[in-house]
């Protein structure tokens, strides 16, 4: 099965990244910038057709975004708790040849939550052996997502807006001047952290990050602690959420976002190992095309 | 002295609004669309010179942005605690009967927090007999001022970045579609404020507002209760910063906003009162002339 040929799709909100795979192993791969925003719901079917056509005819997974209300065909959530099998179950082929991917939602009765596109990495991860399958991991990106992991399931998950508020901040609010720069894990950044251990006050927090400018409190690095701020209560957040956990947090993140978060979980008493998303992508779509196609 | 004739100017960031003040009374005002950042530094002289003109040679009192360092001439902030009295004689002349009103800044070594405009309603405010001089105080807006008065000088205060943080998700965020209508201080506002009185966790509570609306668990009016989240918020650290008050708050804002403010401090046990800001600001630039004309 792990020999078939096939493209895979990780299609997000802005952008999507295609992954052919033969035996296993991307032979090619490509960062496209048209996420699922760029089409009306009228331009799919042309748009897969062009897909099949530019790929050979392979069959095509398709994860994430565009499986969604704004996406070409929705395909329902799977619940939790969610295994590989779940959501391979739950797989539409709305097209001969053409997958989508189910997301998972979370209800517990008194809270819900959502992610598409996430559960293709964690499986994958779990399966590469890169993560223990009773962990607790985070995802960092535009939402983060906590994710409980019991033997190799998505047992619950909490999304934080934390990449999306740090982008909001940065391109419109009052303190985008001061939030030029690329946060980096040092000082500053785990003054922010720390901060936001202690207190619950983002918001206002924030706020005082412009008053230190003003009063020429704190010149040092106003990105990275704003991003401390964030990432700090992200962290907080997480780990309140799935206290039982006591062990090393998996991140799973591009390297940059990853050692934000590693940092932030030190200045917390946590460790926290990083996982390649990459990789775990690419091991959960064999396994998935492995019994699909 | 308050026979005075003048002309008070409340400066904004993005708007301005004018009061033509004799004797005491205004007889007329204007709210015009033209905020500091609509003029670039080098303007101002000829925009100060068109007012004059405008008003027949009366004085002009000059409050907020215009004295930042966005503004026309940087009015250095008084520091708290600070009086009407240290307010006025930090006020700055740059031209001749043009004064500019100076903001006050706070700084007790572990935060520091800068407020420009608010200050004179805050005075007026108690002048005129309708906040108590030693009460808490929150002026809500794009960027919300709790104010700790003591024997009526402004011994502390915090801002919280509400309104804009409302702002922002609303024109730019994934939740723009959900948070459309103005929110009401009914049953969702509360569930928000009680979700976030009893939960620090907002950036991942404004998602979960997301998912309960493509899970369809919750339709029926998003944007009261993500309202309710961000003042929910807003009131629990207002009130974690002045323990030690325990009578009523004065609320200072227009009444839609009020409103709102006030069915929060409901939620969360606690009495709030409503106060006229605009009386507030007319009594505030009528001492202010009372001595400086």
């Amino acid at each position: 099965m792990a020999q078939k040929s096939f493209v895979a799709v990780d299609w997000g909100t802005s952008s999507r990244r295609i992954y052919v795979i033969e035996g296993g192993t991307v032979v090619a791969d490509e960062q496209e910038d048209c996420g699922v925003t760029r089409f009306a719901r009228d331009d799919f079917p042309a748009e897969i057709a062009a897909l099949r056509r530019r790929f050979d005819g392979r069959p095509l997974l398709l994860c994430g975004m565009i499986g969604s209300n704004r996406g070409w065909v929705e395909a329902p959530y799977v619940p939790c708790p969610a295994s590989l099998d779940d959501v391979r179950s739950g797989a539409i082929e709305p097209d001969d040849g053409v997958f989508i991917i189910p997301g998972v939602a979370y209800d517990d009765g008194t809270r819900c939550d959502v992610m598409r596109g996430e559960e293709v990495p964690l499986f994958g991860s779990v399966a590469r052996g890169l993560v223990d399958p009773d962990a607790l991991l985070c995802h960092p990106g535009t939402h983060n997502k906590w994710v409980e992991l019991e033997r190799g399931r998505v047992a619950a998950f909490r999304t934080v807006m934390t990449g999306e508020l740090f982008a909001l901040l940065r391109q419109h609010s009052i303190l985008g001047e001061l939030l030029q720069g690329d946060p980096q894990p040092g000082a500053a950044f785990r003054r922010g952290v720390d901060h936001a251990l202690k207190h619950a006050d983002l918001p206002a927090a924030l706020f005082g990050a412009r008053a230190d400018h003003l009063l020429a409190r704190r010149e040092d690095d106003p990105a990275s602690y704003v991003s401390g701020l964030l990432i700090g209560t992200d962290i907080a957040i997480g780990l309140d959420n799935a206290v039982e956990h006591r062990g090393p947090v998996a991140i799973m993140a591009r390297r940059d976002l990853a050692l934000l978060y590693q940092a932030a979980l030190d200045v917390a008493g946590r460790e926290g190992t990083l996982i390649d998303s990459d990789e775990s992508f690419v091991a959960g779509v064999g396994l998935l095309a492995g019994e699909l196609l």
